[in-house]
């Protein structure tokens, strides 16, 4: 088994545990049982189990960020706001540990999340914020709106989805797709204008994940740098 | 001092203390201390701090939706359910024990929220679509959606705003006032019909505020009974 092809096996295992139990409770010989190696296996590629878990999120924002953006570029219409709104929430509901993270949920993130303030969210709001101009100047969102309003709605939005279910009981709430769907004709009332360009929104958001993959990764090598 | 003053006097004592404390930690001695009282006064009225609990919620939940309704009828337009979504939000977030009840905060509601599970949102969740079908057969909201769905979509919007602050700091945040406008905007653009009978509207909204009362407070008052 090559370097890789290992140290991919272990971090299936270890969003498995995560996801299931919480990071507070998963330990590094947990994680090794469930990828059918060596506790000593693990160290070669981390320390720590912190540091697992930063490469941890490293590859689950690529793959949320990739699976959102595949999305995008398989529909037609994908570049118009609502659709990337459907595709997106419906990529992070399949991302559990990015929904965690999205959620601040305590019980699967523990330590990790508890010790950081609200301010973590300040530079995704930012990049929102970006985002919604580029598509106000493509004429893809309606631009009397002010774009961190837009922005904030949009989170508002998204948290609430992420959130409900805590609220209400799977049985009475409707399957995921359909809301994702109702969500996104919601937005297409509300934001989008009647400009249907998906090429030039596509394009608006390759550049968004660009930069979001390029701030995020090497913020994370750098904390990694610093754990060393 | 008569009964019902001193009553009053007292829960008002316990929701400022509870709002900011929270249920575990408040005790019945500080609500007498808050209330300038005795301990011996308050159990005059109520025979457990779970009693004056009770009690407390009853009269909060009178007083938020009298809050909305007095709102509604303040406004000439108050019967669309934009501006009912709108003055909804308001008085929500201006009374912190039912903001912590709709959002299911643990910090504030401590053991009280803690043994209850999802379930306990049916009841809300089923009074919102029967007003979304008042709404539809008044042509006040669009009846090409689903009455279950676009309540859902409600919740989803209205848990979003009170749970973001968690995420965002209300330096970056706009403010609440202009975010419940702007939300409002969206639902008119979302769900509004041309229709703008705020009449037809407003007896919607009291028919249903009779509703959740009677229900409410039948339930609270069983419950005190059982508890007796």
């Amino acid at each position: 088994m090559s370097n890789a092809i290992r140290a991919n096996r272990i971090l299936d295992a270890a969003v498995t545990l995560i996801a299931h139990y919480g990071y507070d409770k998963t330990t590094v010989s947990d994680i090794a049982r469930e990828a059918s190696v060596s506790k000593g296996a693990i160290y070669l590629h981390w320390q720590s189990k912190e540091q697992l878990f930063n490469a941890l999120l490293v590859r689950e924002v690529q793959q949320l960020l990739d699976d959102t953006m595949s999305r995008v570029e398989d529909d037609l219409q994908g570049g118009t706001i609502d659709r990337m709104y459907y595709h997106g929430l419906l990529a992070l509901a399949a991302h559990p540990l990015m929904r965690a993270l999205y959620t601040s949920d305590s019980r699967i993130l523990g330590d990790y999340v508890r010790h950081q303030g609200p301010g973590r969210y300040t530079q995704r709001f930012l990049f929102g914020q970006i985002f919604v101009q580029r598509m106000q100047t493509a004429r893809l969102i309606r631009d009397d709106l002010d774009a961190t309003m837009t922005s904030y709605l949009f989170s508002i939005i998204s948290y609430g989805l992420m959130q409900i279910e805590t609220f209400i009981t799977s049985e009475q709430a409707p399957a995921l797709e359909e809301v994702a769907s109702a969500l996104a004709d919601l937005v297409r009332h509300g934001f989008a204008t009647e400009n249907r360009d998906s090429e030039a929104g596509k394009q608006a958001l390759r550049y968004l994940i660009n930069e979001v993959k390029q701030t995020y990764i090497s913020q994370r090598e750098r904390k990694q740098d610093a754990d060393d």
